[in-house]
């Protein structure tokens, strides 16, 4: 994230609890990575569960991610292998993961994550290795 | 590769030849992964086979690869769900893809591939969406 010291951070912290957590992480190159598509942010997998991750972070106000980025994730998670999932970081809350399917969309399909869905949709990074919490993510209502 | 331009060269070629295969590449940053274990240099993936890609280019001479780099190599493509490849890259040769099993070792137990063996024991980057060909890997016996 060049120019965005604070989201550089955030994701460095990012790796740091998912390797704490088991995972083998990976960040994506700053820039350069000669192809069109947008990478992800972050990949991880600790041997059982894999997953491609965009990472935002927001003081306070609701997190907007752009439908093509999504697309992008989705793609490139598929074609390793891994699922897709929205990390979100409010200030003084813990990472909160969320499946695209599981965020509210706006009129223009941008997803809009606000930071009670983030608590009541999303998993934190203890809960990515559970399987039966990774269940839920589809069994929820979407919600706004 | 900090130092090394005509290796970050050879890799971005790398990335370009994996993209143009229909695989979805992804590099892994130069360096600050936060993380103490080695990161393969590119991982890829084409929603069917997945490579955790360790890469190394040589005039001529042969290519050595520590065994502490491989380790890291299988440990991350294990947590991935991917396969650990070496990609050799010799002056006016294609890149050459190994498993790490197929290789020569030397007593220190470093990893060392000479022009030959990568030719006779080595697939091609084409080669790598093809499972009969993909196969032969396991099959060959193991020449210097």
């Amino acid at each position: 994230m060049p120019g965005n010291p604070k989201g550089d951070r955030r994701e460095r912290e990012l790796v740091n609890r998912l390797a704490d957590a088991g995972f083998a992480p990976m960040r994506a190159p700053a820039s350069g990575s000669s192809t069109e598509r947008e990478l992800p942010d972050v990949i991880c997998g600790n041997g059982e569960y894999g997953y491609a991750i965009e990472a935002k972070s927001s003081a306070g106000d609701p997190i907007y991610i752009d439908s093509e980025e999504v697309t992008d994730l989705q793609y490139f998670a598929e074609m390793l292998g891994l699922s897709a999932r929205l990390a979100v970081r409010f200030d003084r809350e813990p990472w909160w993961f969320l499946a695209p399917a599981d965020c509210h969309r706006t009129d223009s399909g941008t997803y809009r994550i606000k930071l009670p869905a983030a608590r009541s949709k999303g998993l934190r990074v203890d809960d990515l290795t559970g399987e039966s919490k990774q269940a839920r993510l589809g069994e929820l209502d979407s919600i706004d």
